[in-house]
């Protein structure tokens, strides 16, 4: 059955507001049109995905360096054009919040609700002294095996 | 007829000269192998589009602004690398011209007269306060379930 | 034989260590699942392929500078977020390496030795006024069309 659907695979390797935004649309919009569809969270991407409290765990130093220069969480992203230090993300949530689109937390909840996978890649968790504590509920954890196992049988790929 | 044909989508995200060049360097060169290919325009990959002068339209304070601030037209792009303050574009032109290679707006004519379907995310055209007045000529409006159409039925299917 | 092997193909448009780590993983998981891999270097990818050493060639005066400003090879490349002015790449290479995973020069080699095609653009490679010379051993010389030739095939098919 779920066999002969359309599958969509996405590599969010980009930590952007904008892009993160632009990832969860395409998604949502393929799992609406009822595409099995597989979002890989890997380098940058990989904060999108971070609690916005800060998780109390055990790290190395530069892991700790890393953890602390990176965004936590979807409130602290950046934009990938006209950031303006942090003016770019607030006008571009206000316009958005203006012509109720959804917020990019919102769109990952959709996006959780209408079953896209959610998958942290594990090779770039290590890297960067990355936990699952750390990370939202309901995430996979899988490596680019995987995700070239669902890619494989996708006809729409992205990086972004 | 028309449904035997390969298809390739891009979608064009970025703003910037460079990822403009490639986007339709790959369009172009597809078109000419005969595929049906379609760019889909969304975020800054939207500045693209627009017309050089400045166009009269009634807006909000906040879409003004990012009209202002938004690069108007391809002669107004940066590059996403080495952009020196303006200095990298122009190297970039100076260059192609002497390659007589075709610059943005002769490979967005060539696009054009090859059939290539330049459409516009209407979503963010909303958001970021753009009209219909603002773009160029012969340019669909759409939102990402079409896009989405397109892309299902396409085997190169990319994201710049 | 060789016909009927999945094909993927990366174009990697990006100069960034970072963004070519992620190219190579991707193109050596495929390869090691039998794949048909070709990476297409094209801008600011082909520093990715410039060999560590000065080579004398005869060049223009554009691009010269060119030559001048871009990194010449792996060791030079910079990351796409936090970069630091060159700490970023040190912090991820020292990364990498205490979790021994591959650096960037071994992931080429590796892809090298697995077959993966990698091809640079030449069409790129006259605007950059970069010569063959420059660049590594073993490596592919095309144009866009070649490119196209391959994504037209293959499965999965990334811009990077």
């Amino acid at each position: 059955m779920g066999e002969s659907k359309e599958k969509t695979t996405i590599v969010l390797f980009s930590g952007e507001l904008d892009k993160a935004i632009a990832a969860f649309i395409i998604a949502n919009g393929a799992a609406a049109y009822d595409h099995e569809v597989t979002i890989f969270f890997t380098f940058w991407g990989l904060n999108v995905l971070r609690k916005d409290e800060s998780i109390v765990v055990k790290k190395g130093f530069l892991e700790k360096m890393f953890g602390k220069m990176m965004p936590r969480g979807t409130e602290k992203l950046g934009l990938s054009k006209m950031n303006f230090g942090g003016m770019g993300p607030k006008m571009i949530k206000h316009v958005m919040k203006k012509h109720q689109a959804l917020s990019l937390p919102q769109l990952i909840e959709l996006a959780q609700e209408q079953g896209v996978k959610l998958v942290a890649c594990t090779m770039t968790m290590d890297l960067l002294g990355l936990q699952q504590e750390e990370l939202l509920d309901r995430i996979h954890y899988a490596g680019v095996a995987a995700y070239l196992g669902d890619a494989a049988d996708a006809k729409v790929n992205l990086f972004i």
